[in-house]
C-alpha cells in the first residue's frame, strides 16, 4: 500500500425530497448564487419549479445560467464566469448530471484567476481562490458530486481535459434517487458504465497488498451489477434507484482509490473518443474498457482472475488462470450488453477513420496516458482497433 | 435505505514517516497545543521525541497532559479542561489510541461548556464551540480518529458514557502502520475485535434494501480476518498492519452506515462490563457480540445467514437457514479465539455476580440500548448469561 492522503468533506444529503432543503442549506454560506443547470428536462420534471421556490423561501437572489451539454463546453464556461464577475456571485448552484456539475467547477476555478480559464486544463495550477460549488444531483454517474475534478471539452480541436482541486469538492450534495426515476433506460446504463469504470480505473493496479480497497472495489462493483440488472426490469425502483446513486457517489470519492496507484487510460482514450465524436461518456466507456483490457491484462493475470472470481462469481481455473481473466472479461461485455451499452465502436457506427487522429491527440498534452500500463500513442491506437 | 445525512472532513494522512509532518500540519491552524498522551509507550518506542521535534521546528507551543488510561476518565478531563482554559489553548494534539483521542474531544468539548463536562455525557446537546482536535494514531481500533464520538468513564459510579458532535472530528490524523509494529499481540487483538463490532453493530439492521453498504461491511470485515491472521504470524508485517490500521478508520469512519439503522446494543453492554471490571474494551466486545447474536440471531436469520455467507465463506443451507446462521456465529467466536481473545466471560475471570447490576446500569440513562431488537435490563441480563 502506497502512503496517501485522503479528505473529502463533501456533505451528503440523501433520499427522498431532500431537495426541498436546497434553500435553506445554501443560507448558511451566501445570498446569491449562479443556478447552472441543462435544458429543459428539470423544467419538465418539475425540479426547477422545486428548486426556485426553496431558494425564494430562504431569500436566496440568484442568476440563471442554463445550456449546460452533454461533454460540457468551455464557451459556456467563459459565459458562466463574465456571469459571476458581473453579478459578485461567489457560489454556484449545480442542478443536474456530471456535465453540469463540471461546467459549474470550472466556472468556479475560472473566476479569479487571471487569464483564460482552459489553461487550467491544459497544466496551469490552480492556486488562486475558487467559488464555492453545491449540487442537486438528477444522474448518478461522474461522481463529480463529491470529486475533485472536472472534465470540459475545448471546441475548437475538440479536446477534452480534466483539471481538478480540492477546493473545488462541492459544499454540499442533495441526492435524490426519485429524481432519477424519469432517466431514459440508456441514459441510466450510461452513468452505470461511468461509475464502474470509475471503480476499475482504481482496481487495476500493479500495486499490491491493497486487500481492503479490492474489496471495496469489488463489492461496490458487485452492488451496482444486481441493482443495474433490478433497473432493467423497473426503472422506478426506489431502492435499485438509490443503491445506485449511492454507488456512483462511493466509486468517485477518492476512498476506494486510497493507498492505490490507479490507472486512468481508458478514461483518458474514452476522452478522445467523445471529444471527436460526442458520444455518451458512458457508452465510450463501456467500448474502450474491455478492449483495454484485452490489451493489458496479461501485465497481472491474478488481478483480473480476481476481478472475474470476486465481481462475476467465476470460478477460478487455477490451471488456467488466462481463461479465468479472460471469462471476467467476457462477463464485464455481456453485462454492459445486457443492460443496453455498445461495447464495439460499430456498434455506434464509428469507423477506424480517425484512430490514428484520436491516438495522437491522447498524447498531445501529456507524455502517456494510464499506470497499469503507460499507453502512448501507438498502444492507443492497437486498443481502438481492438473496440472496432 | 433511509434518508441520510453524511459528512467527514477529517483529513487522513496516511503511511510511513507521516508523523514527522505534524508540526507542519498544525501550524496552518495554531501556534499552541495541548499534547495529550498515555504513559511511557510513546516515549518507549521514540515517537515522544519525534513529535516535539516536529513541535519544536514548526514553532509550536504546546502544553503536556500525559496519563490517559484505558477507559479514559473524567478526571483527568476536567484536568485537562483547566489547563486549555488556564492557558488560552484552541487545539487538542491525541498521540495515541482511542482513550487519549476520546479524552482529547471530551477536553474540547469541555473547554468553552458552561457547566460540568459529564453533563454532556448525560444527555445535554453540545451546541457551544469546541476546540480542534488531531491525532496520531497508534492503536488501530476505536475508530476515534475520524469519529465524532467519545466515551468517557466516570469513576463515581464506574458509569462509562458516550457522546458526540460532528464539530468533534478531528481536523487531521496521521496513520503510520509502522507506529502499530510494537503493539503486543493482545492489544492488537482487542484493537481488531473492536473494529469488527463497529461493522457488526451497523450491519446486523432491520432496515432492508441496503446492498452497497453491506458489501462494502462484508468486505471490510473479510480485509480484517484475512489480515488480523496474518499479523497472528508475524506482527511486523507492514501491509497487514496498514490494512488493519485503514480498516479500523473505515469501519467508523460513518460510511458503512450510510442508509442503515445501527444498533449499539453490545456496545452499550460491553461499556457496562469495563465500566465495572475495568478489561479491554476489545476483550469484552469479543465477549459480548457473540452472545448478543445468539439472543437475536431469530428476529432476521437471512441476515445472519448471509453474515455467515459472505464474510466466512460458509455455504448456505437453503433448508435450513438457521443452521448457516448459527455456523456463522460459531466462526466468528472462532476467529476471535485464533487471535487471542476471550469469547466468555469466564475466560476473564468474570462471574455472574454483576450481572443484574450491569444490567440495570444499561438503562438507567436511556430508555433502552440497541434496535435490532430493544434492550432492556431483562434481555441484557439474559445476553449476557448466555456470555458467561
Amino acid at each position: 500500500m502506497k502512503n496517501f492522503t485522503y479528505q473529502n468533506g463533501t456533505k451528503i444529503i440523501f433520499g427522498k425530497d431532500t431537495e426541498l432543503q436546497v434553500g435553506s442549506l445554501l443560507k448558511e454560506y451566501t445570498n446569491k448564487v449562479l443556478f447552472h443547470y441543462g435544458g429543459g428536462s428539470i423544467k419538465k420534471t418539475g425540479l426547477y419549479d422545486k428548486v426556485v421556490r426553496s431558494l425564494r423561501e430562504a431569500g436566496i437572489d440568484f442568476v440563471e445560467l442554463p445550456g449546460v451539454k452533454p461533454n460540457p463546453r468551455v464557451s459556456l464556461v467563459r459565459k458562466g464566469i463574465e456571469i459571476c464577475r458581473k453579478n459578485n456571485i461567489d457560489f454556484i448552484l449545480a442542478v443536474g448530471g456530471g456535465s453540469v456539475i463540471d461546467s459549474s467547477k470550472a466556472i468556479a476555478a475560472g473566476v479569479n484567476y487571471n487569464g483564460d480559464v482552459w489553461d487550467l486544463f491544459l497544466g496551469t495550477p490552480i492556486k488562486h481562490n475558487c467559488l464555492k460549488v453545491a449540487t442537486i444531483l438528477t444522474i448518478p454517474a461522474a461522481g463529480s458530486e463529491t470529486s475533485s475534478g472536472t472534465v470540459i471539452t475545448n471546441e475548437e480541436g475538440l479536446y477534452k481535459r480534466s483539471t481538478g482541486h480540492p477546493k473545488l469538492r462541492p459544499i454540499f450534495s442533495i441526492m435524490n434517487p426519485e429524481l432519477t426515476f424519469t432517466l431514459p433506460k440508456y441514459q441510466t446504463s450510461c452513468g452505470i458504465a461511468d461509475m464502474f469504470a470509475h471503480i476499475m480505473e482504481r482496481y487495476f493496479t500493479n500495486e499490491a497488498n491493497v486487500d481492503l480497497t479490492d474489496r471495496l472495489c469489488e463489492g461496490t462493483m458487485k452492488a451496482i451489477i444486481e441493482n443495474a440488472l433490478r433497473l432493467n426490469n423497473n426503472p422506478k425502483d426506489y431502492n435499485a434507484r438509490a443503491e445506485i446513486m449511492l454507488a456512483g457517489m462511493v466509486a468517485h470519492n477518492g476512498s476506494l482509490g486510497m493507498g492505490r496507484i490507479e490507472d486512468w487510460a481508458s478514461h483518458d482514450i474514452e476522452h478522445e473518443l467523445s471529444g471527436i465524436y460526442d458520444i455518451a461518456h458512458g457508452a465510450g466507456l463501456s467500448i474502450v474498457f474491455p478492449a483495454w483490457m484485452k490489451f493489458v491484462y496479461k501485465r497481472n493475470i491474478n488481478r483480473f482472475a480476481q476481478f472475474a472470481n470476486r465481481v462475476f462469481n467465476i470460478d477460478i481455473n487455477i490451471n488456467n488462470l488466462e481463461e479465468t481473466a479472460l471469462a471476467g472479461i467476457t462477463a464485464l461485455e455481456n453485462f454492459f450488453t445486457e443492460i443496453g451499452l455498445p461495447t464495439r465502436l460499430s456498434h455506434v457506427n464509428i469507423d477506424d477513420s480517425h484512430i490514428e487522429e484520436m491516438a495522437n491527440k491522447l498524447v498531445a498534452h501529456r507524455e502517456h496516458a494510464g499506470n497499469f500500463i503507460e499507453i502512448r500513442a501507438n498502444e492507443a491506437s492497437q486498443i481502438l482497433k481492438l473496440a472496432l
